[in-house]
C-alpha cells in the first residue's frame, strides 16, 4: 500500500512528550507500525522519552537540528538517519530557524534489541 | 545512534529474492530492525516475496519504478512511501533508466497486522 502523507490529516501536537513548542505529524498507524512524516517547528522539541517495546527510526528530509541521546548529541541534517533502539531514550530538538521535517517509523517489537 | 550508510559496506546482491539484475544495499541490522539504503539498478527487481513476522516500509529517495502488490501495482517516485504490512507480498521493480534508491526499514514484529 501507498501511504500518502499529503492525504492524511496532519495533527498539531503542542509540547509533545513534554517538549517545547509544537510538532505536527501525519501518520499511518496499525498494530505493528506508526509510519509518519513529522515536522518539528523552529525552537520546538520532542521531549526526552524511552522506547521500550518499540524503536524509532528517523530519516531527515529537510531542516536541521539534533537528537539528544544517553551518550550525548547527534546532529541532524537532510539524509541523516537516527536510530533509537528498543530500550533507549532520546529527544529531538529543532534549534534552527526552519522546519525540521522527518520521515519516521516506530515499529512494535517483541523484544529489546 | 546515527546510521551512516556511506560508512557501511554496500553489498551487491544479484537476483535478490529471485528478481532480475541486481540490488545493492548498505544495512544496519539488529534483532529488531533491518535499516537500509538500497539501490535497485535499472532493469532490476526484488522478486515476489512475503513478509510474515516482519513488515517493510520503503521511502523513495531518488529514481522511479513500481511495486507489485497482491492487488495490482503502485508507482514509485521520490517522496513516495510504500508499506508492506506483515502477512503481505510484494515485488519492487525498477523499470526506469536510472537507479531507484530507497530508504527502507524491515522491523520484526510479534504479530500480524
Amino acid at each position: 500500500m501507498i501511504i500518502d502523507f499529503d492525504a492524511l490529516e496532519e495533527q498539531e501536537i503542542p509540547n509533545f512528550k513534554g517538549g517545547d513548542g509544537s510538532v505536527s505529524a501525519a501518520a499511518h498507524v496499525d498494530a505493528n507500525n506508526r509510519i509518519m512524516r513529522a515536522t518539528v517547528h523552529p525552537h520546538s522539541s520532542i521531549g526526552w522519552h524511552q522506547h521500550l517495546k518499540n524503536s524509532e527510526i528517523v530519516y531527515v528530509l529537510s531542516g536541521t537540528g539534533k537528537v539528544v541521546v544517553e551518550g550525548g548529541e547527534e546532529p541532524l541534517a537532510p539524509g541523516v538517519c537516527h536510530y533509537c533502539p528498543a530500550g533507549s531514550y532520546h529527544s529531538v530538538v529543532n534549534d534552527g530557524e526552519e522546519d525540521l521535517v522527518v520521515f519516521a517509523v516506530v515499529p512494535e517489537h517483541a523484544a529489546l534489541s
